[in-house]
């Protein structure tokens, strides 16, 4: 099961790709709004408890001086992906890129793309299918799924 | 009492000027060693106990993606001041810049410049001042000072 | 008492906010307009003499080459909070954050995020419950709300 | 076991320590030199087969446009972490980090800190750990001894 | 001939200025959609055979982490002209500015400006008119008839 | 007469090459250290007087979250030409530059190069040489000394 | 007299304000349309001979790689004030304001705020008022307007 | 014959390089020093009769606001290759960076990366191998090269 939160519910549109990807990859997902710095006693719940919970990879998503990824990763023994959302008010996004990508040594958090959620629920069924093969053959259909519609493109544009 | 953490030991060669500073103002501090990715549980506790033990200041240095003063500013009622530090692998130093100002609304945390750790323990005695003449006054005697050397640099300068 | 100044008129749909949320904990504040480029004898006699006022605690907000912050707090020996506002033809607000933030050494301002002025009215209120437990159990109460709002946003999300 | 790839013997400074850190973590690890741009062949063979030869996890270092770990991630339906290095005559390592961060929607890079080798090994463990409790065991051991680190930095500090 | 490719449809309003310039001066275009991440193998058909089929010059237009025309330089002799494309969820263009821009010694792309597809298609017109002095008096003309627009604003100025 | 101000001693290795080409260019200079955060007065002062004393060009240089130019422009009807200091901390030079040149509408501030000493003072001759053709005629002698030392430059490189 | 260029008609919506502004000040000028990629040879004659026309100041505003201002600097003696143009595509201005600012030491171009042609037009005035003591007073008077502005802008915040 | 010219000899240690390469490429170089803005004279010149000397390509290599690649693109019919050159006070190479790729529509500047001479000449060399396939045939040899470095240090680390 794949944990997906997020730092408040402003964050809902750009995270709803995550759930719906891995919805098609037949993934379950459970959803939360875990705030590190207005619910930090959740925070810590979430984090030291995910994985006794049955979850076995969290996707984070937060924006401007975004420190829920990183404080999840520093709580939990979970692979932990960071969604850098590009909140109103954010420096172009580049506060949240850096806040989730530039993690000590120690503790790292896999980042992807400015309001990358998508890729962050792809992501997380690669990780379950680095050892599950019937996943990892869903993965390689959704690849697959891809190429036919960069070969369906090239087809329109030439007519 | 000004309360001065820092994520590592490393970042003490940046952080020994707010104390400096501190000490020639004439106010106390207690320095530790908190780090928001390595000991979670220490962070809780320090931040949500720190006004109880008779700090009024909180002054937290951090490198890279730095999640110290915001998740202390998360957890305690007091100003906390963020020292943004070089570290080494810092992109220039913005990653610690934009994860400690780009606080969300309702958790403020009062940036100061890269490395800036003197202005750091100088705004701790400026915050203390502002409800204690006596350090108000000590302030104004250290500005005074600034100004002397600016002056005597301009002197020599005309010799 | 909480004196908050912006450069000009058309920094108030920022700053205004700083104002509600002071207002909201219970401080009391002054407002003006004082800017450092077009106004510098009404800034030198401001930062000059506010604490004479009564004033403990300075808000400055201004956009582009962004001098209020600075200069004020050469002026006055009270903690200046500096706002950025991403103004018109400002670059980004990188120009603004980095004209508050960068300060030199001696006189240091206290800074937010761009547009940050409500984090900046909650830091000045900090600063003066450093010094006054009703202030600080305020803060507490705040901190508790923006909690509560989370915990709502997450069981709605539930439903 | 983990394959550990990057575009030039240059890179070997920085990516050992992912070798050295999945070493420590009892993980088996393949190291390699396939260059994207001068060794295109190696590369579609490398990211099309690595999951046919029982590699798990893809840890991919590269520096400046670096396109090494995205075509590994568009080639393979494995989890791919990238690593962006710091190389000669990169733009303070701004080209590196967004060639690999920035991937378009269905092929994600999990991507570390600049330079942040020893975090891509951590991550690569953590992916095997979802699924393999003995190796999460040994991330928990890890961590706890990150925190050592930390209290006797905290201890001799107070010396 | 050019060959003209891109990553995705969604390319093509910028691109298409490429076309119609090379069109204006009078030089054959073949146009497809070739994804560096979605369609490999494509791309590396493309790339292997497009000098074999006649083509002399490629412009190759991508968007984010643009892979498109570095790998189409590292598999082709030929030379190879990059159009960076704001894509959205770009940060601001600098992702694909640097990631066409910033190749490594010994695989160069000719990149131009972000979304500067007229510029590439003239280049490409420029490149064939080294070596025919027929394209390169057309590339004479076209270059006065921009002359000739500049000298008429300029005159509709003065009235 | 041409005033050259700076914010401290220290900024006087970059400086000096204004004094330099002034002194070669024939034209008398005034220099003083005015620090905007430390001297307010004395900035006052300067700023207020510098025309009615004779001086007809400011040159003012400043590292930083640098004020010394933009204030003097504020204060001086006069033309104020800022040089921005590469100083310590600072964030690669991005500070100096934008608070010096991304003035309000009302208060320009000619900005140089980062670290352009020379040429403020070659610019402040060239606003003395706008009235007085002998100052323009040592211009033009000078810009003819440029152009012969790349003739020589390329001379030497045939050899 | 001051001459007012700019690299196409369609910069000329931000650069009519300097036009205005120096109306305003009773300072003539003349305006055209000089394009250094487009009419360089119009480029060339300007820049030669501007001075022996009696124009005494330059102001050249150009957006993306703007080369005329510091063109128009290589060839005339005359001050040259830069005007960087957010024109469409540009990389968020940092193009226009980098190309104009950084000049090499010999040719200085006095560089305003992205977008700043209103500030051009002021330091242009100030340059001839740096030998002319009624233009000095009329930016004297300009001044006073800009804080009677402010003055009225607090006044009205009051009621 | 390709034409290479720096704006400095100062420019000489990275565009070596490029001379380097076409040498063992076989293609004849002719190498001057032509600066924008210190030998404008020399640059029309250059510029305009390149073409009608048998030079069908033309290198140039700049730092700071390089202007050099884009007037040679003004005034010249030929394909015109930017090398931006990290000069000394240079804002970490971005100037020159934008400076040369940010061209307006109608004149464009094939740009490689920062320091990135040896690459311009490699794709000298494909301009002039676009028409002629014993220069091609060279650069397929030279690709055959740089796989087999790889290869070899592949095979190093092996042992």
């Amino acid at each position: 099961m794949v944990g997906i939160i997020m730092g408040s519910t402003s964050d809902m549109p750009v995270m709803q790709s995550a759930i719906d990807v891995l919805k098609q990859l037949g993934i379950e997902t459970e959803v939360d709004i875990v705030s590190a710095h207005r619910t930090p006693d959740k925070l810590f719940d979430y984090g030291k408890n995910a994985h006794e919970r049955g979850i076995q990879v969290i996707i984070a998503g937060a924006g401007g001086a975004a420190h829920l990824p990183g404080m999840i990763a520093s709580l939990s023994p979970l692979p932990v992906i960071g969604v850098p959302v590009k909140s109103r008010n954010s420096i172009d996004g580049w506060d949240s890129v850096l806040s989730i990508l530039q993690m000590p040594g120690g503790v790292p958090v896999a980042t992807v793309a400015l309001d990358g959620a998508q890729n962050a629920g792809i992501l997380a069924a690669q990780i379950l299918g680095a050892s599950d093969k019937a996943v990892r053959d869903r993965i390689l259909a959704f690849k697959e799924g891809l190429k036919e519609k960069v070969i369906a493109g090239a087809a329109s544009l030439k007519k």
